[in-house]
């Protein structure tokens, strides 16, 4: 069981504590001086390449790797006070306090004038602290912990879906320095954004395409014609398969993805969930320890429904994937990846998910 | 007027000298002991996110980094033997040593068995080296020798576009150890993709859409839409403009557009192609100087109408962005844009287009 108590920061922004046990003291009260921040947050569309953009030209203040000692997802103790006021937690999520998207984005950004068109970045940008202990990964986390955390990104997801104007739920982890993470501490992201990224809105025209064709859903064909090759298969277990995909586009890139068709987190049924993290600290485990020369940098993603739409042929899937392609080499987006939109990979799927299983 | 010769190296790749002044001596035979490269490139459908991804499992071995006495874009000189067989030279086209694409990749790679479908990876990657001086940049290229570089580059995508099973003709300069430049002599490449990238396939479906609906084209209405909002603007020549997209995801981004409505490279004219030069050169030269600490990083890539389709509603334009986005700060691609596919810009492009002005 996760048990959710929730309390203000300073400057007004929600924090949410899940907890492993019932009726921990939450009370403790954020007694920092902080001022409420001004965000100025758009988005923009590009009726070019049609996909819209954010733009929050007020984020360049913000943190940028702390000392340690500074550490703003640390508890607060012995006088030192961070973002979480208790001195102590299992996983919190908070508002973001330098957010690219927020509730309070103001009207006077919209504008729809061709060929510009804008409108204010309404949706939320939350941080989830997965363990109060500075120093470890989420790959060392107990399985217990590991399910709590899934506990609390459902949660998150079913509230921040219904925050008017939301329309895509993003829960995602970046670890590493080469990924650019600027906080060392273990924590992962939510973003709620106010429309759906187009990635995904082609995906969810590919399951809709497919599922009008043949009435099934294309994930769980791609998952069957997965497990029944084998060759890309890199661990699987009661409920829950993990494999490269057949055009991975990354050097090292699995997809966690459940057997039944479900369209997000919050649909998991308990079992699922304690599955999932299992075979979830798995995979991450394999990422650190692929390369001689420490835990692989990673981004992991979790490819929920749209809130308003497709959910019927959506099917939930998280996307771990790493940009380092051999010890000391990152594979960098370049011209091809960044200027054509082409994803070139050095590394063979079937090669990735032998190396992945230990072969 | 730019003169072209053409010879073989050693493992029989082409290569293609363009130089500035008729009849110059280039029969030099490059005497190079080197085998010819094995290439197992394939293409790969996503049947999900519907795009191709490329395979080239066999380019993990390629240069990397190499000392600056072992540039293998220098001339041939003093016994030391590069990939130019010549001692000197303006401007040189050659295939990659090891490519991502060949018209020599093999049909066993070709697959259609549901959801998985892959081709051989045909088509060509080329390498253009600016100047024979290894210590210099695009930047600094006097006008004439850019003007040299635009007609290689002409040049070979019409003969690039003539090569069976090639769809696009992508031109482009990674600049930079951040982007992950290997091989710091002043170069660029050319990509001929089997496909139409689909990031490309979705602007030329917009200006199809918007074509048919207006009788217009939407680059050019974009173009003097920008024009006379000036905002964005950051120079201006005779016949091209060079402004921030109003959508820029990058945090310093300039599309560089001519003012005719042209498909490509090859069809512009004598005249086009020298003014192209100088506002070329003229905004590398704003990207050198934006930041403290150095000439910034940057991508330069040519948006040239597919081989095709769509070449009669596409517009020419070049795109050159950096991926720093203050002095040694990166902008790093994390979890919303390579996760999601959602860019988030700190710099508002108005801001952005002020500071390429140089105020």
């Amino acid at each position: 069981m996760t048990f959710r108590q929730s309390t203000k920061l300073a400057d007004g922004r929600e924090l949410f504590y899940y907890d492993e046990h019932p009726d921990v003291d939450r009370s403790a009260v954020d007694h920092r001086d902080l001022p409420a921040t001004a965000t100025s947050s758009q988005i923009r569309w590009d009726p070019l390449f049609r996909e819209w953009a954010i733009v929050a030209g007020h984020r360049q203040a913000r943190t940028y790797r702390p000392p340690t000692s500074d550490c703003p997802l640390d508890p607060s103790h012995d006088g030192r006070l961070t973002e979480i006021p208790a001195g102590d937690y299992d996983v919190v999520v908070f508002e973001n306090r330098f957010p690219s998207l927020t509730t309070q984005a103001s009207d006077d950004l919209a504008l729809d004038a061709f060929p510009f068109r804008s409108a204010p970045g309404i949706g939320r940008c939350e941080v989830v602290c997965f363990t109060s202990d500075h120093d470890t990964s989420f790959a060392q986390l107990a399985p217990s912990r590991a399910r709590t955390v899934i506990d609390a990104l459902a949660d998150r997801t079913t509230e921040l879906s219904r925050i008017e104007g939301v329309e895509y739920v993003f829960c995602f982890e970046n670890r590493g320095e080469e990924i650019g993470v600027t906080l060392t501490h273990p924590h992962g992201q939510i973003y709620a954004y106010p429309f759906v990224p187009s990635r995904t809105e082609r995906a969810a025209d590919s399951a809709r395409a497919y599922h009008d064709d043949t009435g099934h859903c294309l994930q769980c064909a791609i998952v069957a014609a997965e497990r029944q090759a084998g060759t890309r298969v890199v661990v699987e277990s009661r409920l829950w398969t993990a494999h490269v995909p057949f055009s991975a586009r990354w050097p090292y890139e699995v997809r966690i993805v459940p057997h039944r068709h479900v369209p997000d987190l919050p649909s998991l049924t308990d079992e699922e969930r304690d599955d999932l993290a299992g075979i979830y600290l798995d995979v991450l485990q394999r990422f650190d320890h692929l390369f001689s020369d420490g835990p692989a940098p990673y981004i992991s993603g979790w490819q929920q429904a749209p809130v308003h739409r497709d959910r019927d042929v959506w099917h939930l899937a998280a996307e771990v994937f790493t940009i380092r392609r051999a010890p000391g080499k990152l594979k960098y987006l370049a011209g091809s990846e960044s200027g054509a939109g082409v994803w070139i990979n050095d590394v063979t799927p079937e090669v990735a998910a032998a190396r992945l299983r230990g072969e």
